[in-house]
């Protein structure tokens, strides 16, 4: 088998065999296979794409280049969740503790952020103490005791897709749905779960900016999914605006809380109506047969915020802390609406990027966070506001910063004279699988 | 300027300008942009193509990253001519002799075969003591003696040329045209001439296997030729039979030489027409009023013949193994016709391809030549046969390879109870440009 036939057969727009899309991967990995190679055969899937067996075996070759974690015996099915990252989305804070206080145990791991969404490693690790990196015992142990525990993703999964992201990375082949989804996938698989709930973010503070894309790559990774047996779902959900109305670490927990809390913000509906999707979602996966009455029940009975504080302490994280931060906030620097109007149009990536400016994500692997920094949006989408009124709140230990991110976070608000319409009713705009 | 914003660019189908181009030719030659990222930029201009301005820049650049000649002060225009390669093409063996005896001086430098098609340079060399390397003054000094020589390419003609080629090679990204055209001209407009002719092949022997393609590439050539401020012309020449009735080093001077005395074989009538077509071409460039009458009496006077021979003396060859090697040749293997039938259709590169099995071309570029190797075709495309009939000569001083050798070519012939009348009148199928 030689590498050369390979991308001539993918620029020839012929599909590649499961021993052939191994050979690159392995061969790319063992070094074996140049990267000059490499970066030609990931440019020629850029434009010629990949079918689902071959998107599979994608997956799979990037899976066994490195640990395949086996199911933890939790007593019944194990279910991850994905979401393909946005503007403010702690749905994953939310969600765990509900599922969890469905009696269905959960063991997640999550990823940090870089660029203009978060992680939830790092929204976490905005409680002074918290914890996020186990060995499989401990991790097995907490789940045990408590049914949930959340930890920072194991380096070795998928070492191959690390190494292929690093290159498509540097040659401009980052946007192409196949090797986007098995790039996730390989990650997801590799971690164990018998099913998997995605939420694909769709609309202008999400990666696939359209909703044709969207689709696209939420009908691939449940193929892959389903391809190596697993039990699949995917919700595709709007991102279009920020969710709920915290951006920022800190704050994004504080949101959480306050739900759990029973605390709810007539401006963070989205945010809500996601977090209780998704779990219901989850729940259904595992097997549960009245998902949405438990999800409700979970909430109402403050079994989910006990859920959350148990989860804190079991991973070393400050209770204190997290039931002071749930406390009236304020003090941050007030954003005064420069003219009068319904706020309807938003550039939510630029909000995103308004709050990473502030000090709360990432530019670069290696910049540190601002755990307290963000902004608290004091609107919804469809949201009138007066001249002169608070729109937001920025928070960061960085005061020079705030004049760069007032100026783009009010460039990234449209004043309409005109009410218009939230774009979606749900935050869930469509369902693939399950 | 960032080499990623380049690719990304070309990859979403948007046109490059001149300084991308330069930026990208020059980091790749000096290091600064890896082969990872200029082999992710060939694959992206192999599906969103160049246009004439982006070509004609990707030219410029290969020829600035290396020696420049200046037009040799020949007393008028110089021309140079360069053929896109096919089986028994050795135009130029009797071109240049043909021009240089219509006055007009010619300074040729050409290059060695690889593959199925021979090169002048190796051709050249099958006669004894003939040198191919000189000293720019050297070079300047036979041509005004004699009014012609024929040398191997500079090395130090667009090294960027040959370290993208060499890329390309291992990526599956030559069959691109944008490509072929800039890296074929890069060297001719490096070389320096007035005007250039090309003569772009078309037919199963040829690397443009349909005519479309040929004639995408002879007019992307004429535009990058144009652009670069030299005179054009292009002729589409048949390459779905072989050139003449030889094919491998020796045989084909000597096939020149009988040419040159005037012993015509109608069988190699296709070989003679192209020849004066393209010194006709050549002089007409050169700016000759009446260059048919002046080609007819340059083989009619035998003054092509004097120039051939006068050329073979000052550049060190034997003049009288020449005239030895033009006597009755025979004493090769004979290979008969296993049916009878018209020969209608050929596989020109599987013809090309049994010869390199006897010894007359390589495999690898480190491969030694047998110059005495190849095949006398005893047959012109629609010829009748006889089964049992002689329809080539075979030599080899490797008798172990004819075995091999036959099979290929016969396979390569077809035989037909109907006469099937020829693909085209002339060699020549289109002109363009001039």
């Amino acid at each position: 088998m030689r590498i050369y036939e390979i991308i001539n057969k993918k620029k020839r727009n012929n599909t590649l065999t499961a021993e052939e899309i191994y050979f690159a991967v392995n061969g790319f990995v063992d070094g074996t296979i140049p990267d000059y190679q490499m970066s030609a055969l990931l440019m020629a899937i850029y434009f010629n794409g990949m079918n689902a067996a071959e998107t599979t075996a994608l997956t799979m070759a990037m899976v066994d280049s490195g640990e395949v974690l086996s199911g933890l015996d939790l007593g019944g099915i194990t279910v991850d969740k994905h979401s393909t990252g946005g503007v403010g989305d702690k749905t994953t804070l939310a969600v765990v503790p509900i599922v969890a206080a469905c009696g269905i145990p959960i063991a997640k791991m999550s990823g940090r952020g870089l660029g203009h969404t978060g992680g939830t490693i790092d929204k976490l690790e905005a409680i002074a103490g918290f914890k996020t990196s186990f060995s499989a015992a401990e991790f097995l142990a907490i789940i045990k005791k408590h049914g949930l525990c959340i930890a920072g993703q194991s380096a070795n999964l998928a070492p191959a897709d690390k190494k292929i992201y690093a290159l498509r990375d540097a040659t401009a082949t980052v946007d192409s749905i196949p090797l986007i989804a098995a790039s996730i996938m390989s990650k997801k698989i590799a971690a164990g779960a018998d099913a998997i709930l995605l939420d694909v973010k769709t609309g202008n503070g999400a990666f696939m900016k359209n909703l044709a894309d969207a689709e696209k790559l939420a009908h691939a990774m449940v193929e892959i999914g389903e391809g190596c047996g697993r039990k699949m779902s995917a919700l595709i959900t709007d991102m279009s605006a920020p969710l709920g109305c915290a951006i920022g670490n800190a704050l994004e927990v504080r949101e959480v809380v306050l739900f759990l809390q029973g605390k709810r913000n007539p401006l963070a509906e989205n945010l809500y109506i996601l977090c209780e999707e998704l779990a219901a979602e989850m729940l259904t996966l595992a097997g549960h047969e009245n998902a949405r009455e438990a999800v409700q029940k979970a909430l109402a009975s403050g079994g989910a915020l006990q859920k959350f504080m148990s989860m804190v302490e079991a991973q070393g994280g400050n209770t204190a802390y997290v039931e002071n931060l749930a406390r009236e906030q304020g003090g941050g620097e007030k954003i005064l609406a420069p003219e009068s109007g319904y706020i309807c149009e938003l550039d939510t990536e630029g909000i995103g990027i308004a709050a990473m400016l502030l000090g709360a994500g990432r530019k670069r692997k290696e910049d540190a966070i601002d755990y307290t920094a963000g902004i608290e949006l004091k609107f919804a989408r469809g949201s009138l506001v007066e001249k002169g009124q608070v729109v937001a709140e920025f928070f960061t230990e960085n005061r020079d910063s705030i004049a760069e991110a007032r100026e783009r976070f009010l460039g990234c608000i449209t004043f309409s004279q005109e009410r218009v319409a939230k774009s979606y009713e749900s935050p869930v705009i469509a369902r693939i699988g399950g």
